[in-house]
Order: C-alpha cells, then structure tokens, then sequence
C-alpha cells in the first residue's frame, strides 16, 4: 500500500510538472490547455463509440458494397453536426472482386475445399452471406493452374534457401504458405520469383487458431473455417491504385494499363481455412519440414512435393469502384495554412468491428467533443483535419490517392499526420517520427490507464520490463521513456510519411484483445463486445490520447518536435547497420571457411537431400565517414535546438510561426526525391515497409536492404546518398536555431 | 576436389603421427598396438551383430522374464566359447510388476484410457502380448484416488511456480505432465511435494509422435496408442535395490522394509499415450497455458483444473526378482589386478532392439574379436571385463549391486569402466571424466565414419559447427577437439562413477536414427533394421571404437590420464557457478526492484488471475579463495605432470607400475566419504545427476545445486569441500609427478 501510495504521488507530481511546463506551450498557454483538456476527458462517452460501431458494422462494409457508401454518409454527417466543414472526397481506382473460386486436390482421394466461413448463431451478422465478400486475396491474378504442391513454410526469401538446401524446387509448382512471418504480398512475389505457378495462403493453428485459445464462438480465436482475406497488391513497390502511381485516381486521371501495372500479383492466389488445408499439408511427400516450419495441425508436415495435383481457378471482375474518403475540417483561428490532420479508415473487408471500426469510433468521439468544446470557446490555432477513409484495406487507396492528389498543399501546410487503425483492451502501441518522442511521452504521462490507475506510460513500461528477458531487464530498467516503434506500413500513414515527407504517428490500444476474427466475417461487434474492448473503456482512452496529440499540436506555441530524440534513434539505426555489415562479414567469413573445411559435406546425412551452401563474395569495408561526419552535425545542432527549444516561447508571434513552418518541414528533407532504389514512390531516407518483408519497417532502407541483397555497391551509394540528406536535414535545424538566436540576440540587448 | 583430397592427407598424416607416439606407449609399443588395432578393424563383423540381435530381441526380456534368463545364458555361452572366465552374477532386488491399472474420466462424457499399444502387422514382435510388460512406471506408489486433473507441462518446479503466479494449486489434484525437459521420476516426485494425489505422465506428439516425423509403421515415430514405461524410483538419491543401499542385494543381504525405502514413489504414476490423453486434456478449463507449455495435440491446452474428475487406480506385484549379471574376464598378462571394464546392460523394457541391444552387440562383436586377438598372442597387460547388466531399465539395478557387493576390490583394482547403451546411425556422442578427453580424441582421430569417409572425430566437429548459431561459429571453429560431455545419471556408469570414484566414461553413435520406440513394444529388431543402423555399420564402429578404448588402456605402459583436461574443464565449472551466483544476485536485485516499483501488477492484466513474485533474500558473496586457490595448486600440478608426462615411458616396469596406481586412483580422491547434502551414496564432488533434474548432469553438484535452491550456507560449505578435495587430488599429482622425477633424477645421473 505504501508503495503504490508513492505511485499515486509521483504521477500527481508528473501532473503537476506538466501543468507547469506543457512541451511547446507557454505557460499561460499550458494552464489554458490543460483545462481545455480536463473538459475534454469529461465529455468523452463510451456510449457512442459502441452505438456507432453497431450501425456501421451491422452489415459488410468494402469498397464497392452499398454499406461502404452508407457509412461514408453516416459519418460525414456527425461530422457536419459537430461543426466541421465536411466533405466526400471520391476516388475511383480498380477494385478486383472474385467470380469464380475454385481449389481441388485430384488423385484417389479428391477433396474440395470448401472456401466458406460458416453462419454461427452466436453472431448475428455472420449469416449476411450475399452481401459478403468471399474468402479471397485482392489483386491476385486471374488464373486456371494444376500442378504439384510444395510447401513453402512463410514463403520468404531464407525459406526457399532452405528449400534449395532440401533439393525442392518450386518451379511450376503450386506453393503453399503459411501466414505470418510476413505481409501476405510477400508471398506469392517470392513464390512468382521463384517460379511457381499458384499460391495457397492458409492460417496454421499455431499461429491463428486452437494452438493460441478457444475458438470463436467459444473463445476468440479463429476457428477451423475461418480464413485471413487480405491484399496482395505489391505495396512495397507502391499502394494505392495500381492503375494511378504518383497522382489521384480522379475520374478523368490519366490510368496505366492494367497489363503495365506493376503492383498486381503475376500470379493466382488464394487465401484457405486450416480445414480446408489440411487435406492439401496432408498429401504432401519428400522430406519432413525443418523444426521451425511446423505448425499445429496433427499431421508431421512435409515440404513435398504432393502426390497428388491440384487444381487452382481463380477469375475476378476487375472493375473500378469509387471510393469515399470522409475530410472534415474546423480552419484554425491564427495559422489557418498548418493542418493538423488525423485518421483512421471505416471500410472493413466484411463487418470490421475491430479492424477499423475500433478505432474510427475512437476518432468520431475524439472530433465531436473537439467540436463540443470549439463551440464553447476552444478555437485551435491551427487548422484540424479529420478524415476516415475508404479503401484502406484493399491497398491504403483512400488515403493514398487523396494525398497524392493533394500532394503540394499537404506537402506545403500539414504538420502531422496521427493515424490510428482498431484498438482494444490493454497497452498503448506508438510508433511515428522520432522526432515527436519527447512529446508523445508527455502526453503518455498524462493519460491514465482506466483498469490499473496507472499512467498509460508506466503501464507500457512495467509491462516491458515484465515481458522481457531477466538478462535485459536490468538496462530497461533505466528509461522509463516509451520509445516509439519506426513505421513500417499497413495502414494510412504511409503516403503521409513515405511518400510526402509528414511527421507521422500510428496509435491504439491492444495486448489484453486477442483473436483470429482478422480479415474474416467473425470481426464482427457481437465478437468484438464479448473479448476487444466490452466497455470501450479503452476507446475512450485512445480519444483522451490521441485527442491530446492533435489538440496540442493544433495550439502548440512552438511545435514540440525534438531533433534530439531523432538524432539518437537516428545514430542507434547507423550503428545497426554498420553491425549487420560488420556481422554480414563475419558471417561470410566462416561460412566461406566451413565450404573450403568441407564441413557441411561432412556434416551432412549422406541419405537426406542436403545441398551444401555455396562460397559468397566477401564483404567489402564500406566508407561510412560522410556519414559519421553528418551524424556529428546534426548531433550538435539538435542539442544546441534543444537547449534553446523553450527561448522560442518567447518570439513574437510572427517569429513563430517562421520558426514552425521551419520545424514541421523538417521532415520533408528525409525525402529524397529519386525515392528508394527500384521503388521511386518511396521518398523517405529513414522509413520504410521492407521490400521483402511487407509491413515490418526496414529503417535506413536504402543501405540496409541493399546490404540484406549483398549489393555493397548500392550500399556505398545509399550512405552518400543519407549522408547527404542529413546534412540537408541538418541546415533545416540550424535555421531553426538562427531564427531563435536572432530573436535571443534582440531580446538580450 | 582439391579440398577432399587435403583432408584425406591430412588424416594418414595424423595417422603417421599418432603410428610414432600413441599416447601411453613406448614407441615400440606403439607400433605393436595400432598393428593389433588394424587386425581388430578386419576381423570386426556386422552380420555377428545382426544374428545376436535377431535372437535377443525375439521376445521380451524384461527383469523377471524367461528370455531375460535365457539372454543371460545365451551372452555368457558366447563369452565362454571366446575364452572368457565368465560368470552370471545373481542379485534379488525388489521389482514390481502391475496387478492393477485403471485410468478413468468421470462426468458427462465417461472415457476409460485403453493403456494398451496396439499389434502391427508390419512388426512381428508386437503382437507377443502375453510376454509383455505392460505400459507402467515402475516404483510407482500403489493407488486408487479420484480427484480433479491439472496440467502441470513438465512437472519441474519452475512449472509449479509458473502455476502458483496463476493461482493453481495441486494440492488434493492428480497432475497431468508431458515427457521430457526433465528424468520422469523427478515429475511425481515434484507433484507429491506440492501436494498431488496422483500422477500421469504421457508423451506429447510434439515432442514424440507426429510433430518429430511420420509415425510407426510409416515412419519410425511414436504413434498414437505407443506409450513409454520407465522407472520413477528417486534415483537421484540413490540407485539399485531400494532395500539395500550400498550393499550388494545378496539372497542374505539386510533388507530395509519396504515403507522405509525412500526412493520408492509416494503416489501412484503412470505412463499414458497422447490418444489416451487426449479427452483428459480436453476436459481441463481455466486458463489458456503460457505458449512454452503447448503440444501438438490439434486442441487448445488449459491448466485445468478439469471438468469432470479422473480417477486412477494401481496395484503391484512387490516381488524379488532374480537378476543375471554376466561378468567375462581376460585376466591381465602383466598387471592382473589391474581391470579395464567395459559394459552395456541386456535386459529391456519389451524387446528392447535399439535399448540396449544395440550397443551390447556392439560389446559382444568388440569381445569376440578382443577373444580372437588373444588365440594369436595379443596378451592385454591388464585384465579385461566385459559385463553385460541386468536391470538397468528399473534402476541400474545389475550395475549397482555388483558394484556395492565388490566395492573394496573395485576400488583397489579399476583403471577405468567404460559404458555403452544404444547406438544408431550418426555421430559419436561421448561422455566421460575430463582426465580421459585427451585419450579418447586421439582414438577419435584414428576410427573412420563409415558413410563418410572422415573420421568420426572430423565429423562430429564438423556438426557442431554446422547445427551452432552463426554467431557462435567463429569461436568454435579454434578447437577441433571433442569435448567431453559431464556424465550425470541414465546408465550404468553411475555406481561406478558416481558412488565409487572409477574414471568412466559412456560412448555410442547417434543422430541420424530417428524415432519414437523408445521404451515402447516398437522398440523390435523389426524397427531397427528399417530405421536405426541397418547394416549394423555403426554398430562396427562402436566396436571399433570402444575396441580401441579398452585395448589401449588394457595395454598401456603409462596410463593415458591428462589432468591438465581436468584442471581446464573443472575451471570451466567454477566460473560457471560463480557466473550462476552473480547472475542470481544481480536477477534477484532486478525482480525485488520490480517488485518494490509494483510493475508485475501494473503490468498484468486485471481480468486474469496472475499472482506476482515476492520478495527475495539478497544473494550474499561467497568467499571462493581456498577454492581459486587449489585451482592453482591443480593447474600447477597437472601442468607439470605433462610436461614430464612422456618421461613415464622410460620408467622400469615396477615404477610403472606405481606410477599407474596413481593415476587410476586420482579419480578416487575426487569422493567426498560424506556424499552429497541429503544423498550420500552419490560420492563425487564433479559429476552427478541433478536432484530435480535426474538424468540431467550437475557439475560441481554441492555448489550447484545449493546456490539453485537459495542455500547459501549450504553453497559455502560446498565450496570448502571441494577445495579441500581438490588439494588431495593435486597431491595424488603431485606424488605421480614425484615417482617420474625421482626416476628421471636417477636417468639423469
């Protein structure tokens, strides 16, 4: 008791701290805003969250469906009766639907999978079986293959080196994959690069299913018939309309053919149930899968190739839909030109309670009382920009055309971009620019977790502390700081940051809301009301987080981003990929040694199929000294910004706002204009999904991947290149600080 | 090309070497040896092994059994018929057989466990079902309770611990564990201190069955119905008849009664297959076990308690049962009261084809030909044993109690006791005291593998490295020599080792003879000629190879001991129980500040009962100097004693003679005369198997352990003791060093 007493008067203190000195605000202007926000916690109602989400997921709710337009309405409507300037923003990229779906194994014992995820009783939306989308992977190619299978464990990269070592080629070879691991898209690009003709993606029960809990409608987890749909569009390459790259799919847009459109699957694939994949595992022969492929399924799995065909057919309505991205504004009062802009999406692949409805009902509670308290006297300096979008899950199109149809007026006024996408019981998840690290933590101290009393910033920190090794726990020990994860992609932030260069963040709850209803007509609100979110307890509290993001940022004096924070992460992700070349080398090294000692020959079963690897070229020493050279500049521009970061309270007003339009562009010089080798659309030097690993970040991508390819020449060009970009990001700082130092200049004569 | 043929040079060329100075003989001896050596490789014969094993296998042989006593006669014939002074040694230990076994789900859905593994058409043994043992664990209590199950994973104490944060108690329950991560008898020993009433133990596919390949017949794995007996007897505190501790089960022996036998299980226990645990784990609620403790059963894993209650009921027949021993000596053509031993036990669970007739007929072949060698004059030095145990499967019980009836003259006379039980295809496994590491790598040089080419040596390293994490490979690559594995408990090298201080060590090939017979009626001559060693190939090279073990250190002029092995190794134990301790502390530390900032319960989830730690006495430090400082003294001592180690050679006869008592006896002076805390049969202060661990070693067991279990007084006390222990082990040395100097003085003069 007397402990958690101290807990309670540390956070008071923090409390009291914060009230003192709100990162970015005067101090007149911290009391203001921190009584603006006690009125906002009080307003915000958990009720409307669960209303709201009941009728916008009580039918399915994709691109194209009556449902999708319906809710774009519904909800451009709140915002209207809360005060924004509303409007439908309508795009019309290509949009494949299935119309013929068929997978049989032939042979002696012939099985057709069933591609359907039974009505349940106990939920009451999962009967809507005409207005569903079936189980399918969007922009998979049309096809009609038969062939032998192989299974290809994630069906990434290492995967099929593993799959040489066993003497299996997949060369005409229909695959089959494993979810997980990866983003699906990666999948079947691996397995078309490789050759083969067709891919199956199923969700093994050790990953998603009996193995992780009691199966829907028992427990939450994804029962024998359930099946992940899911894009499968080359989003590494670019997202949105694959027919649009680089401008808005507008009615009258200049389109590529759908020949020429790089980011459309080559090859057929479709996603399965665990049911009706076992029968497919279940006829596979040759040697039995390395430890780490195994999956739950009460069969020894096999890489195969099967004994018997199967069949694959596979034809889609590539048509165009139209798309309805809801933008609601309230114009800021001094600096109408600098948005402040915050999303989620609200189309579903069928009902989408918890993916995006979640997190959509946080954003709606969030803006009406935003527009409450706008009508009692709360005028935010800056302009705030709501949006839900439509078509995220078929390719993030509804933000990603928007924004490239916007690009040189956001590029030109927004601030930040805070994207949130489903959310539910447990800890805060953040990621976004390292340069809102500082500030996000502030905000983090302040926001109480509604289960334990607990800051939301000590919840995620003891629970890091618990989770991790006993080794690591002593060092975690020492920052009690929420580092924010590096964005990778998987939601609406991409074009913002990726591509246009905007400070971004992604937010939500989750950790305590396990499930497999993901991308599957169980996602609906009878399953996310008995196991997400009951209460939307924790809806509210990503409204009471995320609403303090943008009503800060919107009313901020001095825009709270620190170059400090960034320069760190900045020099930890050098030094990363200085180690992966040092560990690359070392590697190579003793590989090469054990080819030349003979070692894997005689290591090996002479039974078993087991190819020995092949010498490597040795890893070349690369010149990281421009590099360095621009981390020691930025690191002494970000500390001397930093030290004199709270005399900029002090400017007048229109000192200010040079200094913040100075600040917030900052992020826009991590762009390089050529964008990233092989994939122009992507801009940014620090950020970016994985060429070959879909969602998951690969930070540094430029050298990093080109390292992970062993293409040490890109390797040297990409450190000049960063180097370079540093630099540029650098004087953008430096400015900031003469714009400081010129004003302290005046202020101390 | 180039490479191979690099290799192959290399290895005549170490064969060269080692033709001039093989370690422990004269030059001249040398030559005289390795020429034995090469008649020996020549006359070696699979078939022989192929026969005995079709005969000894052909029905089961279990203690008590006909063809138990039938094998035993059959052994002694062939030893006889080689010109061995053979005997069969009887004992009368205490062997139960069940009466009575009935496992039951009460409830709703009544289920009753078949316990019983089904005939197969496809092996010719299996269907013998009135000759078999059926599926039980011996020593197991006599029971009939019925009460409420829980799953308690492995059945260790971390998983108590890991139950108890739950809020599960077993307290009145039967538990329900999986096999393996620890010996089974350590599971009902740890259920019936934490308060259970009863014990199941069944073989989860994903570690035995399915998950591991495909199952017998199809494949060598354990299927559905196939179930492991084994002994539960607490042999960690001691082994062999459970009424005679430390003296041999003589007809006339003191027998203890039977309730005062503490190694006798205190519940019932007994062994299940994974289809006769599937309705009571499905019958388990609460909550969702933590993903380490999942199988491979195609259901959700709860800890339970259960639904309905089980119901379990055991009755055994507590008879004596005569056991055969065979015992064939060589005796000694110089030094007969100088024994080199060498055994691998005869009797099995069922028919025991690959545990342990594998490794017998290996003995055998290896005795035939060591017979052969001396009909044309090769006169070993030293007397020879070979012995063939009788019932090791229900408690090294053969081994112990011959081991306790001749310990004086054991003691006086043994040089070394050498160790086999099973072999398959694959690599050498080799276990053993350090003082002989330096001796078995040079026999390791000189037997080549029979599927590769290299030597059995060259190939084990070359696995290491291969199976190592990349990022251990560069360390490992320095050292091509075998280290010797620390030998706990599971054959019959523990009374001779363990209680009685004789250097051992145990030797067999394995890894690529997969499968899941083990213990089970499948373990036939059927399964093993399709799956472990068909042609008996590694069967030839364990003779080969423990031939070369025994016949140098029969013939040996100067015992081929090296303390500078030990000295490294034991060095390397103290570290580690330093590194334990300090690990210990700073964890401790970590965990009471974890536990002080509340962060295990800001962390759990409210909605889950999840228990956090308490707090912990700090780890205090231990005073270590006496300890460091006899290292010291040893690696003097042992340093210098190599350096002169070839002048041994020189020596005349007689001093040989009392240089080689004082080699052989070192080991002696590692047995500390009280025993270990709480176990005082078990004698050596390095090596013993764990008490929680069982067959799992603990090196440096009083320190070890005593620091495990949060005993620090305990702890210090140990470490005085083998300080002590060491210093008369460097004496021991110190007079070896002494009987070579004086006479190299006399050279010199």
């Amino acid at each position: 008791m007397k402990q958690l007493g101290f807990v309670l008067i540390f956070t008071l203190m923090t409390g009291l701290l914060n009230a003192q000195e709100l990162m970015g605000f005067s101090e007149a202007n911290s009391a203001k805003q921190l009584d603006w926000e006690k009125q906002f916690d009080v307003q915000l109602n958990a009720k409307n969250q669960d209303e709201w989400m009941q009728f916008l997921s009580s039918h399915p709710h994709h691109v194209g469906s009556p449902q999708d337009k319906t809710n774009a309405e519904y909800i451009a409507n709140l915002f209207r009766s809360w005060g924004y300037q509303t409007e439908i923003a309508s795009y019309f990229p290509l949009f494949p639907t299935p119309k013929t779906r068929l997978l049989e194994l032939e042979g002696s014992k012939p099985f057709k999978a069933k591609l359907e995820e039974p009505t349940l009783k106990e939920d009451k939306t999962s009967g809507q079986k005409a207005e569903q989308l079936p189980t399918y992977n969007a922009y998979s190619a049309d096809g009609d293959v038969t062939a032998e299978l192989v299974f290809v464990n994630r069906g990434i990269p290492a995967d099929y080196d593993e799959l040489e070592r066993m003497g299996v080629d997949v060369k005409g070879k229909i695959v089959i994959a494993k979810y997980g691991g990866s983003w699906r898209g990666i999948k079947p690009k691996v397995a078309y690069e490789h050759g083969a003709i067709g891919c199956l993606i199923y969700s093994d029960p050790a990953d998603d299913g009996y193995a992780q809990g009691d199966v829907y409608p028992q427990g939450p987890f994804r029962p024998a018939q359930g099946a992940q749909r899911g894009s499968v569009m080359d989003m590494p390459v670019y997202p949105g309309d694959p027919l649009t790259p680089n401008v808005g799919a507008t009615k009258d847009a200049k389109r590529l053919d759908r020949k020429d459109a790089v980011t459309i699957m080559k090859i057929p694939v479709l996603p399965i149930s665990y049911e009706d994949a076992l029968p497919f595992l279940q006829s596979l022969q040759g040697q039995v899968v390395p430890q780490s492929w195994r999956g739950a399924l009460p069969i020894t799995y096999h890489v195969g190739p099967s004994k018997d065909k199967v069949h694959l057919k596979l034809e889609f309505n590539w048509d165009q839909k139209q798309l309805y991205d809801v933008i609601a504004r309230m114009p800021g009062s001094e600096v109408p030109d600098e948005w402040v802009i915050r999303g989620n999406h609200h189309d579903g692949w069928v009902n989408g309670a918890a993916d995006p409805l979640s997190g959509l009902v946080a954003e709606l509670e969030e803006a009406r009382v935003v527009g409450e308290l706008a009508k009692k006297g709360f005028r935010p300096r800056r302009t705030i920009i709501y949006c839900a979008w439509d078509g995220e899950e078929p390719a993030l199109l509804g933000s990603t055309e928007w924004a490239e149809d916007h690009q040189k007026e956001l590029t030109e006024k927004t601030v930040a971009y805070i994207n949130s996408d489903g959310n539910g019981r447990g800890f805060i998840g953040a990621s976004g620019s390292h340069t809102l690290e500082t500030f996000f933590n502030e905000i983090a101290d302040n926001v109480i977790d509604p289960e334990t009393g607990a800051s939301i910033k000590q919840r995620r920190y003891a629970r890091t502390i618990v989770q991790a090794e006993p080794s690591n726990r002593s060092k975690l020990l020492e920052d009690k700081n929420i580092k924010l994860g590096a964005l990778g992609s998987g939601s609406d932030y991409s074009p913002f940051l990726q591509h246009l260069g905007i400070a971004s963040m992604n937010l939500g709850f989750g950790g305590e809301d396990p499930g497999g209803e993901y991308h599957s007509i169980y996602d609906s609100y009878d399953l996310f009301k008995r196991f997400k979110d009951s209460g939307f307890v924790y809806g509210v509290v990503l409204s009471k987080t995320a609403g303090r993001v943008v009503m800060r940022l919107a009313n901020a004096d001095v825009l709270p981003f620190d170059f400090k924070t960034f320069y760190k992460t900045l020099s930890d992700y050098v030094t990363e990929v200085k180690t992966l070349l040092d560990n690359t080398r070392t590697e190579t090294d003793v590989q090469n040694k054990m080819i030349k000692e003979k070692l894997f020959d005689i290591a090996k079963d002479p039974k078993k199929i087991s190819r020995s690897p092949q010498l490597k070229e040795d890893v070349p020493y690369l010149n990281f000294s421009d590099l360095d050279n621009s981390l020691v500049n930025l690191k002494a521009a970000a500390e001397e910004f930093k030290k004199m970061y709270k005399d900029g309270l002090q400017l007048p007003v229109a000192k200010q706002n040079e200094l913040n339009d100075l600040l917030y562009k900052a992020e826009r010089s991590l762009l390089d204009p050529n964008g990233l080798p092989r994939r122009p659309w992507y801009k940014h030097e620090i950020y970016a999904p994985g060429y070959y690993t879909g969602y998951g970040v690969k930070t540094l991508p430029g050298i990093r991947e080109a390292i992970e390819q062993r293409n040490w020449k890109e390797a040297q060009q990409s450190t000049q290149i960063l180097a370079k970009t540093i630099d540029s990001y650098s004087q953008q700082v430096q400015q900031a600080i003469d714009v400081v130092k010129k004003n302290g200049e005046k202020r101390s004569f």
